[in-house]
């Protein structure tokens, strides 16, 4: 069934209202008078419409059912990368996006080749957040998930260490595998997964996040390319708490 | 470590003898005498080496060490990718190796947008092939797993069928997950992996691949695309098998 967003005040009273560049939507998937769609509040609610009128500015149709998105996992991941180079990021976002991520934060860290400024990087967030509607879409998500930067490392790893199963990934750790990490506790809502970029980490670093209470978890024998990891990390996790 | 591959009858008697093009990989890495590196044979083990005398045409380095290549897993995974748009199968031997299938397959299916004949899919796989080489250095396999065309469909899934964990995925399967099909089995040394291109299967071919033995399998709700499948059910399949 197509498929798209509108915004929730866009949805009231068994009526959908449909406009602005949400009407190119109708168009693009040919959607007619009569004919069955869906739409996403982006809050994780999926409304199926029949279209009951349009014209090229404006649409009306019809709620005949209001349920849960499907494609929202049950537990909230936030991936934290570090800045790897640009087509790396893209390629970060769409697939989390697809896997199941619930927010996608960059941030920088000593061995980062791309170092954008602050402006340049929020100006590489509107881009990214495009591709995350766009992914969010195609995979039938119930939310956008909102893409960030946040410029400071420590900052970003007292955040990510704040979630249920905060989970740092680094490539000499051979002590402590993901599964074990992810068997600690029974059941989490809330996991972080922090990955580097092309260098890897510095030791200082993994000694911070240790001190902040992250798990130093292996991604196991394979060194993976830094677009690959946050992937990777969470494919296992979403098999792991029967997510996918 | 630095490391590259060799071929194995260049590891004789102690001695490694470096020649050919393998020479370029001394000089790309810097390695000087007494420098200690590793070669792979490809076939699974790797040779801690210390390099004695090196020209520009040939290279003599002392074996110090042989032992098992670490990245290589305990299972067999092969991945049978209906062929995608080109660049989206150069990213699925890139991943697939990195996630540590020891085989990729590309074949035709209804809905392929992609439909090469025989001879241009035999050019493409020379460079699938050096991408496999190339992703295969970088995540520290044993193996540079071996990327094919089988021009027929009904060959393809006669061979996936073939393994001991034959997975075919299709998105409107609803019945059996990916953790239910992996755990119909304790144990399994071989794994297919089938997947669809961009538009996905015919439900005919379900049929024949379900005829076939194979099981039918979900990825979950959300809808992945045709290269992020075969990466997403790699990793979940690692991880289900300690391999990650």
């Amino acid at each position: 069934m197509p498929r798209f967003f509108i915004a929730a005040s866009n949805l009231l009273g068994g009526v959908a209202c449909i406009d602005g560049s949400d009407i190119e939507h109708l168009k693009v998937l040919r959607i007619k008078k009569g004919e069955v769609f869906t739409v996403c509040d982006g809050k994780g609610k999926d409304y199926v419409c029949r279209l009951k009128s349009a014209d090229s500015k404006t649409a009306e149709a019809e709620i005949i059912e209001v349920k849960e998105s499907v494609g929202e996992p049950s537990v909230f991941c936030t991936v934290y990368a570090a800045f790897p180079k640009a087509e790396k990021a893209e390629s970060i976002v769409q697939k989390a996006v697809e896997l199941g991520a619930s927010k996608i934060v960059f941030f920088p860290s000593a061995r980062c080749v791309s170092r954008p400024d602050e402006a340049a990087a929020l100006k590489k967030c509107i881009r990214w957040q495009k591709i995350s509607e766009e992914a969010a879409k195609q995979s039938s998500r119930g939310i956008i998930p909102e893409v960030l930067v946040n410029m400071s490392f420590e900052k970003t790893i007292a955040l990510a260490a704040e979630s249920e199963m905060p989970l740092f990934f680094y490539e000499a750790e051979t002590d402590l595998t993901l599964k074990e990490a992810l068997c600690q506790k029974q059941s989490y809502k809330t996991v972080s997964i922090v990955t580097g970029a092309e260098g890897g980490f510095e030791k200082e670093e993994v000694i911070a996040a240790k001190k902040s209470g992250m798990y130093i978890t292996s991604m196991g024998d394979r060194i993976l390319r830094c677009e690959t990891a946050p992937v990777c990390a969470l494919a296992a996790i979403m098999y792991h708490t029967d997510n996918l």
